[in-house]
Parts: C-alpha cells; sequence; structure tokens
C-alpha cells in the first residue's frame, strides 16, 4: 500500500477534479490517496495563504503515515513557501516521493538541493481534468508503486531534471536553485509569444553554462503575436544552446498536456522504491 | 549643436513617429537628429537581423559625426546584440549619451557595466505616440542637451539605474548585468499580471541582495486576471524588500507612458554634457 498525500503549493483545486482522481483509485488497495483540505481553500490568487499552503504542505510532508506527497495544481506560489517548507521537513520527509510540475517546479528544485526524498517532474493530480488525463494519473500512481513505465523515454545514463521554462527563469540564481552542473536539462513551457521564449532562453543559458545538455519539450499554445517571430522554438533553443556552449540534445516528451512523461531529478530517483 | 543618432535595436520604428519627432525639431538649431535607416527594417519580430541592428548601433555609436545615440523603440532583441555592440564600440562610443528604456535596459545595463558613456533610462523616440509624447520627446532632447528637468524627482546622493521589471529580470545574473551594489533601483512594468509581478520581484530581489534600495515606478495596464491576486503592486514590492532584507524605498514617477522622467545610471551621468 502506497499512502499518497495531496496538497496545493498554488492554486486551489475543484473539488470535482480531487472525486475524479479518487474514483480511478477506489477499486484499488494498493493505494490510498488523501486530499488535503487545503486543496481547496482559496485566498487571491492562491490556495490559501502563504501560511495555509506552507502548512498543508508541512502536514503532508512530515506525517509518518504518508509515503509519497502529490502535488494537486501548479499556478503561482511554491516558490513563496519553498525556502521555509523545505528547512522545516524532518527525516520522514526525506524518505518520500514528490511528483508535480510547472510552478511546482520551484518546490522539486529546492527538494533536490537539499536532498530530500525522491523528486520527479510529472503530472499534478489535476491533470485529471485534461483529455488523456486519465492516463496521466495513471501514469503518476504507477510511478509513486515504483514503475519505470511512464518515465521520459530519452533519459540516459546522465543526470537528469525537468522544468517549465518560466519557472526554471525565475529559479536560476536563487537559494531554490540546486547545482545543475553536469545534468541534462529537459524543458517545457505553453502559452508564452515566442520573443518570450527567446528571452527566457538567454536567460536560463546564461545561467547554465555546466550544464551536459538541454532538451527541449512541447511548447504549445503559443498566442499570436502582431507580427511573426521569424523562427520556431527548435531554432531558438538551437540558437541559445550554440551561443552559451550548452549541447542541444534534440526533443523531449514532456509538455503542458497530459502526455507529460516523469522525469526524475538525478540517478537516485529513478530506481523503483525499497 | 548636439547632434543625435537614432537607431532600434528590438523592434523597428513606423516612418511616421519618426516624421512627428523630426518636425518637433525641424526649427531648432542647436539640435540635429539622424534616424539610421535601419529603424525601420523589418525582419520577424525585429527591426532587421541581430547582424543589421548591431552594425546600426555600431555606426550610430563609433562615428565622430554623433554626440549622442537615441534608442528608437523597445520591444524585444537589444540583449541578443547587446555583447557584441560593447565589445566593438571605440573610444568615441564611450564619450556619447545613451537613453531608452522598455527592452533597451539590456543595452544601458551593459553600457554601464563596461563605463560606456553617459547613459540614462528615460523616453525612446518612438514615445511621441503617446498622449503627452511630444512632451516625452521634449524630456529626453533636454537631457541630451544637458537638462537636468526632466530628472525622476526623487534621485538622491546614492547612485541609481532604472529598469523595466521583465527586462531587469532577465538580466540579472548574465553577461550584461552591471554589479549594482550600493545603487537604488528603479523600476516598472507594463502589461503584466499581479502574479508574474510578484514572481518577477521574487527572482530580482534573490539576485539584487547588495542594493541600496528599491523604488516603485508605474505598474500599468495590468491585464484581468480570471481571479484577483488578492495584493497591489505597493504591498507586493514591499513584501519581497521585507523577506530580501532590501529597503523599499517607495514610489518613482517613471513608467511605460509619456510622463516617463529620466534616470540617469550611476552619478556621473547626472552632471551636465561637457
Amino acid at each position: 500500500m502506497v499512502r499518497i498525500a495531496i496538497c496545493a503549493p498554488g492554486k486551489r483545486l475543484k473539488r470535482e477534479r480531487a472525486e475524479a482522481v479518487e474514483a480511478l483509485v477506489a477499486e484499488r488497495s494498493d493505494i490510498s490517496l488523501h486530499f488535503h483540505e487545503q486543496c481547496f481553500a482559496e485566498d487571491g490568487h492562491f490556495a490559501g495563504s502563504d501560511e495555509v499552503r506552507l502548512a498543508a504542505l508541512l502536514d503532508c510532508a512530515n506525517d509518518p503515515g504518508f509515503d509519497a506527497v502529490w502535488f494537486a495544481m501548479g499556478g503561482y506560489g511554491s516558490n513563496r513557501i519553498a525556502a521555509q517548507a523545505v528547512a522545516q521537513m524532518n527525516e520522514v520527509a526525506r524518505t518520500k516521493s514528490y511528483l508535480g510540475y510547472s510552478d511546482t517546479g520551484f518546490l522539486l528544485a529546492a527538494l533536490y538541493k537539499h536532498g530530500i526524498g525522491r523528486v520527479a517532474h510529472g503530472p499534478l493530480a489535476g491533470d485529471v481534468r485534461r483529455e488523456g488525463g486519465t492516463q496521466a494519473v495513471e501514469r503518476a500512481l504507477d510511478w509513486f508503486m515504483g514503475g519505470e513505465g511512464g518515465l521520459e523515454p530519452g533519459l540516459d545514463a546522465r543526470p537528469a531534471v525537468a522544468f517549465n521554462l518560466a519557472t526554471l527563469a525565475m529559479l536560476v540564481g536563487t537559494e531554490l536553485a540546486p547545482d545543475l552542473s553536469g545534468h541534462v536539462v529537459l524543458i517545457e513551457e505553453v502559452a508564452e509569444h515566442l520573443y518570450a521564449v527567446d528571452r527566457l532562453l538567454f536567460h536560463v543559458t546564461q545561467h547554465l553554462g555546466g550544464i551536459a545538455g538541454l532538451r527541449l519539450g512541447r511548447i504549445s499554445d503559443i498566442p499570436e503575436n502582431d507580427r511573426p517571430f521569424g523562427s520556431d522554438e527548435v531554432a531558438i533553443a538551437q540558437d541559445w544552446c550554440q551561443r552559451s556552449g550548452i549541447p542541444y540534445l534534440g526533443r523531449a516528451d514532456i509538455g503542458h498536456d497530459a502526455a507529460n512523461k516523469i522525469v526524475p531529478f538525478g540517478l537516485e530517483a529513478r530506481a523503483a522504491r525499497a
């Protein structure tokens, strides 16, 4: 039995989405889910104040009654509590699995930096709403159980991490950022103009000089601009890699969508759970 | 006679805007304007390719026939040529005045970092299109002439810089970024959601620990979000200043508008031209 606690470090989760996820595991005896009530809280932009979100995350992470922490939603806000969260995590928290993406990348980064748990970039509980969301949820649950079927297929012998590009750009150089030297860095983006993708990649490649290489996930829902950018996301990534001396290692099977494959951070997190 | 050369390091300038600026100085014998033909070039998102924009900037900066370089438009793209530009500027370029804001902040930063010229954040030539644009242009020209009437009124004995917030966020930690220790940093933003302003200020305050303080210009044209952020720009700036130990020094009279006052970078640039 893998006992998974779910909280929302940024945006709130709609209750019907929690119910949809619960329905998928109702018949299973190998998994239990606990949606922390904070998932459904609302305080302006956030699923509760910083204090409320931090307390819920610590409830999930520090309680020996749970084996894993799954993030409900991205949105925005995990950077506001990540430093305090890792500072207050206990020994139990260090043994757990953590899964999410998008804004929760700030937390994944801080956990990885501090060697806390088995951290991966992959589906959120709230992805159940997407077309193909059932498969996304099943992929996440399989990873929590120790399965490797949902891993991003291009992972190789080098340690890897994955991030939403805007999240990574706001992460680099901050107290939350792990040392990514020698890592393959996978990125994805959604709903950003190509000029903004170009600008984000300028910033990120300036900061990540020592990485093993960059792999480009899906850049989806690009808004129409008043004029075409004149180049596409592959050319943009190749250009900034070339300028910065970072190897461009091709495409990656991650994105802001239900097909988003799982990227464990580092090498140890790829091993099946004990 | 102050001879001002104008080029567009990012977005192209509409020809009628150049004509509107030229009309404002047609009767003056103390100023001459030269709009480089590159201002009107178009190549995808940009006013010409990187090569074309770089060459035009160097034409303006390195030619002893001009005393000052005025940026025509922001948009996006000056970061793509700024490092090459400062590396190729000559001794003449080091004696000139440079003025712009928005995306051209990447260039202002690189110039200031390398001690090139008299650098200031203030109106672009293309601001003539705005309501009150005539005053913005007059303010810029007065600064080029050595006037101090358009300076941001809150400047004090400490060195200052000013940036668009998103530009500053993409600048920090890169090869273009000057050391801002001891500087008062003024910021402004346009057309960003408050959650994005919050995220940008997280990033920027993490990077700028040694500054003398932060002053908040106008945060204008904030798009409506699907939910209110729950706080305003002043509270956001105060919060991140408090978290990072950076003194919050109040509001500043800069913004993406015609009232945008002039902020010379450092102290030396405030002195009238020789």
